[in-house]
């Protein structure tokens, strides 16, 4: 299986953009139609969140290159949610999309094993989002079976909502906790280089502080970043610049909501609405050489 | 819904030990004739974990008042996992148990209510174990949502593996990030306090080091602790003192595969020996008064 940040690279530069499009289904913000259609029960919204999703997967293939699920929104639907995460995430696979599977995981020795064969064996994600709190050995698990099958991790550094600093930026002697974290990822990173020179090991930075993003781009040289925070949260594709080299590699840079609903539940023509704002996202971007 | 910390220590009470019997259900490890049983395929792997459960419950409920299952396992099986996952739980409630979802999660805004929903309304755990990585923020939801049902949380400050203060004792200032963390955990354990005094909001503090404990203990009074890394991990009852109060009040303590697997898979006498894993567990612990 080839290196996750090559195959990364080579969809990014297929597809000329970072644009990661988050697949957040939350329920009641879904058009009104496919509400009615599969029924407010737990399958009804496990069906509801199976076709609307797989709508947008068709819709944005052509145009971007990652998609992002958020594994919450379906857990919250018991089995029947983790059923139509399957089929979202193979039906992303198979129209060439690579699917990092959003689920900020965490636990130690072989529980992180059974995490890792979750995402990666399971349902067969390309990379999953990962927690370091509980330090370097909780995290080996995770690149050792994801390097079996040429799968990548982002692991949270810097999150993108408002009280991230409140641990995240304790400072500890010359340095922040963050960066601390930041050159823990560096040493995973740097175990097993792509030959595009990044890693398989990258990490979410939020896209709310330009000089924090600087910051921890100088520490994680060679890490794939996953930018969430762009768009509704409030993020500027201005401040993004540390992330991306001189050819737009380096980063993605994800948007859930904004892509998603942007329209009232009751607009008949949201696959359109969905299209624009994949587009106008794309254009705000810088392009991916 | 009565409050979490009033029904955890009516249980406790009831049963007169802090033993929590985790339940992590690794195939390998299980009796010969249920892996024969139900063959080795997901869903296989998925019947025989909830036949292994069930009977564990059935074993332990007239001893223990906590069961704690380890999320990671069941996932690890895809939607028929979960599908076991929710009757262990349901059965272990039936049983008279409280049921601690090991989970780990966390997540922002309306995704952490998501996971919250997925813990107390869907699979209705009555606690669930939560990292603190992503701040304050991140936790009001569970809190909140929480709160509707009763239900507690127990926040990872110090866990129990060999590189857990990598991060975790993070020095800032005059005191480690686990200490913050806790310094947290008491303001929002402050918020709710039951009956007994103690709070809904807990933590999971590992066995590894007596004085660590003292000192978080000194840090969080009302928080009910959850004590992983007794037994297999190498944590001794000794080790425990100052995670309860003199009448054997304030903490749980878990076992995992030193109750659910002292035996070999081919041992055809694996239901007694649990029993007596169990009952030794009970003995070694302080008594809950």
């Amino acid at each position: 299986m080839s290196h996750f940040a090559d195959r990364l690279l080579d969809r990014l530069q297929a597809r000329g953009t970072p644009l990661c499009v988050g697949l957040d289904p939350r329920y009641v913000s879904l058009p009104r139609s496919l509400q009615m259609r599969h029924g407010d029960t737990l399958a009804g919204r496990a069906m509801a969140y199976e076709e609307f999703c797989s709508r947008v997967i068709d819709l944005v293939a052509p145009l971007v290159a990652v998609v992002k699920p958020q594994s919450a929104f379906f857990e919250a639907l018991g089995p029947c949610g983790m059923k139509a995460l399957w089929h979202v995430i193979h039906r992303a696979k198979a129209k060439g999309l690579l699917v990092v599977l959003d689920a900020k995981r965490n636990d130690i020795a072989s529980t992180a094993e059974a995490y890792a064969e979750m995402a990666f064996m399971v349902y067969q994600a390309d990379a999953l989002t990962i927690n370091p709190y509980l330090g370097s050995d909780s995290i080996e698990p995770f690149t050792r079976i994801g390097r079996t099958v040429g799968a990548g991790l982002y692991v949270l550094v810097r999150t993108s909502n408002p009280g991230a600093g409140e641990f995240q930026a304790w400072p500890g002697g010359d340095h922040l906790l963050q960066e601390k974290v930041a050159q823990a990822v560096t040493s995973w990173t740097r175990q097993h280089l792509g030959q595009s020179g990044q890693g398989d090991v990258g990490a979410v930075v939020g896209a709310t502080s330009p000089r924090e993003l600087a910051r921890l781009r100088q520490l994680m040289p060679e890490a794939p970043l996953l930018i969430p925070g762009y768009g509704a949260q409030g993020g500027k594709a201005a401040d993004l610049q540390a992330a991306f080299d001189g050819q737009g590699r380096g980063a993605i840079v994800n948007s859930s909501r904004g892509i998603l609903f942007p329209y009232e539940p009751d607009e008949r023509n949201w696959e359109d609405a969905i299209m624009e704002a994949a587009q106008r996202a794309i254009r705000e971007l810088p392009a991916v050489q």
